[in-house]
């Protein structure tokens, strides 16, 4: 297929899938009785658990309110009151304690505390959708609890981590996860105002931590690095997962876009995007493994070699977006040869949404479209970034001349 | 084949095959250094990562020192001193500070703490241990540390979880998993004396529990019920795992045997061994699932398909108990059944032991030896308890009659 014509079959494509996926939710996941979104939802969008994971509420928050934000063909009231019953019901219930930043990591169905985790991510994830629903309905207050939550979790990452809860150990390893400087990063971008903001120093700091994890000369991008950014003995530091290096690399991309700094870009590409996918991509099956070990020892991770929709999508806005950044046209293959497996694989096309979970062989594993934490976030939030790349890519006057090699 | 010559050929294998077991472990889990065992070793039993994790320490222990005690090919010195270094890293090293009982999940190879769980099973299975120890020993220093632990978390399941250091949430449903009476059952068998003996009271309150768990008119055996025993909404609710049912079935018919109550040994070879198999056995592939949904529903747990390697062991523990009780020649069929599915799939010829987790189809998906949860214990177990069986089943005068029908 000529490369023009091969972006628009796509924009296509991604356009009618995200539609599906905004109408699977929107159909099945909303509590009008208590506010809030159900992720428990079976193959055809029936709940098999009314429990409310707050990761997927913030998420799914974001999704509905960005789209409404960006997109004219969701500028639809019912999916910003959506969003803001979504807001409303993190605001409301969320915070553990009313004195305390912390939030539960799963609630009620109506909004009483199940589960509290250690980490910062229910934080986060709470930031990130009530941040986006300020921008969409313009009420500061949204944003104001945006940025108390971000500050919390800066102050629990570079200060001081006491209120996470968690006992100081004497033989624990201090370790830095990849998926907090990214976390960070994506916060960041979302919360901040372009480069010069008031979060151009988060900014910053989240990128060179990333580039810690790009060990072994630039060959791999380990899960887990020691405080000082060497790589650590055992399974912790041998751990890898593909789909997170993919995400970090497309979240390194924009920020080096919005820094002019072409260097930074190339190495997002390379060393996130392009290696990680060579090493991560099944040779025998197809698709993503979900954990390897840099070693090339087995992994202990009982799922490490299943394909979860996740890293597929992050894979599909890396490479699109790396294609659109450099007009390479390997990039551009690496995105048809993701987008290909992900459609004919994961996506369902009799209920809507895609399946989360194959087995190694491609074969469905669980036959759930959303769980503890799967919700209304991956597929949407890739399939309306690739639609939106592609419509710029699309309107260019002369498009993709890397395409034409 | 006939009966006699059936149990005459798995005595042979099953004797070989723990032969091998424990050569295994023998060979490449001990750390000569600090004492303790090393449990993450690859297929070839090299030692991918150095983390001691306190349960398998307190199962190799129970293990080596069972064999022992009970086993005269297995009465050799060296087999009690790696048991009693392994008793000796757990009383220096386990408890997570010198005033408390509760014990650390993971320990660094020289013995700090890594990591905590906030469960009672760390402390149980380093009084397993211990407890063995001090009877093969004859030295009554383990006995008491054993007891001691004990009573920590009698007193955490049945007076205050306080010191398990959950938080208490206002949403959380208050539950019982099977996992707690199953265990406590076993740990009131190992430290008691038999029926009539001090722990009895603590036996018979277990024994009640586990029958809680048999809900719907005794067709299935759920993971999680209520308080006051009743089946709990949602995912949680409707949680099954074969393995945990047929472990826990043949720790109650042990029960059952001690008190003489052939009522309750009847309902625990239906109930919780008969059933649970039938609903729990693949009938495409062979193999136990890891987990079920009660209402046939799809699972959460990634890996409720795959087929582990406990589940297995623990069923022929369970089918062969289960004969040699009521020498009903369909369960001696249901142990050959699981068995020649277990020593196809799960052995491993080439370096000894078993395989631990397998996909869907029955092929090798990790291919080490053990990990975080696999060590020296199931497969010694089962095996041991399986040769025992048949040597007595063997010994008889008139053994098997209704093998004959």
């Amino acid at each position: 297929m000529e490369p023009r014509a091969l972006l628009e079959a796509w924009r296509g494509r991604l356009g009618r899938e995200l539609d599906a996926a905004i109408g699977f939710w929107a159909r099945h996941s909303h509590d009008p009785e208590h506010g809030g979104f159900f992720s428990c939802l079976g193959r055809d969008g029936s709940v098999y658990d009314d429990v409310k994971y707050v990761w997927l509420q913030g998420r799914q928050v974001w999704v509905y309110a960005r789209l409404y934000r960006t997109v004219p063909r969701f500028r639809r009231p019912e999916l910003l009151e959506a969003a803001r019953a979504g807001g409303e019901f993190l605001l409301r219930c969320a915070r553990v304690g009313p004195g305390s930043p912390k939030a539960a990591f799963a609630l009620s169905r109506d909004g009483r505390p199940t589960k509290v985790q250690r980490s910062i991510f229910s934080e986060c994830f709470c930031a990130l959708g009530l941040d986006e629903l300020g921008r969409a309905t313009g009420e500061s207050r949204y944003r104001r609890e945006a940025r108390a939550l971000l500050e919390a979790v800066v102050r629990w990452v570079r200060e001081d981590p006491t209120e996470l809860g968690r006992p100081p150990l004497a033989g624990a390893t201090p370790h830095e996860p990849l998926a907090v400087p990214m976390m960070l990063l994506c916060l960041a971008e979302q919360l901040g105002d372009g480069a010069g903001g008031p979060l151009a120093e988060l900014e910053g700091w989240c990128a060179q931590r990333l580039l810690r994890h790009l060990q072994r000369d630039g060959s791999a991008v380990l899960e887990n690095v020691s405080e000082d950014g060497k790589e650590l003995p055992g399974c912790l530091g041998r751990q890898q997962n593909p789909g997170h290096a993919l995400e970090a690399g497309w979240f390194l991309l924009r920020y080096a876009q919005r820094q002019g700094d072409t260097a930074l870009a190339a190495q997002a590409i390379e060393g996130f995007m392009v290696r990680p996918f060579q090493a991560g991509w099944d040779p025998e099956h197809g698709g993503l493994f979900a954990f390897q070990d840099v070693d090339g020892l087995c992994p202990t991770q009982l799922e490490w070699s299943m394909k979860l929709w996740w890293p597929h999508a992050e894979a599909m806005v890396a490479f699109l977006m790396a294609y659109a950044h450099s007009r390479e046209p390997a990039l551009l293959r690496l995105f048809h040869q993701v987008a290909e497996y992900a459609f004919e694989r994961f996506r369902d096309p009799e209920h809507g949404e895609w399946f989360g979970y194959l087995a190694r062989d491609g074969k469905v594993a669980l036959t759930i479209k959303g769980g503890p934490f799967k919700g209304c976030f991956h597929v949407p939030r890739a399939l309306h970034m690739c639609e939106e790349i592609l419509v710029q890519l699309l309107d260019e006057p002369h498009q993709c001349p890397g395409a034409a090699e």
